[in-house]
């Protein structure tokens, strides 16, 4: 019998989902929306791909070509907020995390396990972003030297379930993720 | 015979997304991600329900309550992104945009028009985000003092459309949304 006010079997049903994003690409999950703030100040959100969920840890993991705006904008301010909505689920996951940027030889391990199909994700020229004369007008090489690691360690998880009526709660790491009901 | 070099064919492909999403609470482009700047710097994104989409103003709309979050981050940086992702089209739609808040007796057209079912959006009590003693412990009554308009003007709108090979452009209003492909 599911409680519906018991905390911890929500979370859990958070962390469900983002381990599925990983494992299954058809999965809802697996396509966050990154949003972060570009040095400019403004908001700015993408899709990407998630490819590690550490419920342990509190983080998750995406990867990025560092010619891209976000990694500039990472570079700027080191915070991204990912969100992910489950349809069937009625579900809205919103995680707040603190970016690590790992590149170079420390995710030399990362990489090997790329796809060769995926890796020319990273080192697309020109540069992601730069106008182009034709719709096709760019190559896209695997450059391991442009691949990076964004590390999300994540401070808050606040989930909110539509229904009958709503639920929402949410989880702080430096609460123990214990969590905490909220009016939705 | 579709050109796919065709920048305005593009920029109409998605229009109509939006338009769609507007009109058909199942189209993907009815939930976008909106994300904004809170008044602390950073990034925060959640669903909101598409409510009106102008091309010809280059302009989209969504309903907030005045006490959400989102409202007093728009109160201190006025600028918001929305994401849209359109699965069955492989199709990223991304929005940029300064917010314009309209309340009061100059959206009482707008309430006029939101069903009796979906006024309750507008009004939750205690304030939405407030901690609460129980999964339920809140109220929803529909209170149009509650209610805003958060009219979005776009400044660039940039189409991701992901394929054997990709296809990406940005149309800005400084251009009359004439269009530029950029590298994916």
């Amino acid at each position: 019998m599911n409680d519906l006010n018991d905390l911890a079997a929500f979370l859990e049903e958070g962390w469900q989902h983002l381990r599925r994003g990983v494992a299954d690409g058809k999965a809802p999950a697996r396509y966050p929306t990154f949003a972060t703030v570009s040095s400019d100040g403004l908001p700015e959100a993408r899709t990407v791909a998630l490819r590690h969920a550490g419920q342990a840890e509190g983080v998750v993991e995406v990867h990025t070509d560092i010619a891209t705006p976000k990694f500039a904008a990472l570079r700027a301010n080191p915070h991204a907020a990912l969100h992910v909505w489950v349809p069937r689920s009625n579900l809205q996951i919103r995680l707040t995390s603190r970016v690590t940027i790992q590149t170079g030889d420390a995710v030399q391990a990362a990489w090997d396990k790329v796809p060769a199909a995926s890796r020319v994700s990273y080192g697309t020229a020109p540069d992601p972003g730069t106008p182009i004369s034709d719709v096709y007008a760019y190559e896209k090489p695997a450059r391991r030297d442009r691949f990076a690691v964004l590390h999300c360690v994540i401070s808050h998880i606040d989930l909110v379930h539509l229904g009958a009526q709503h639920r929402r709660a949410e989880f702080r790491r430096s609460d123990a993720w214990k969590g905490q009901w909220l009016a939705p």
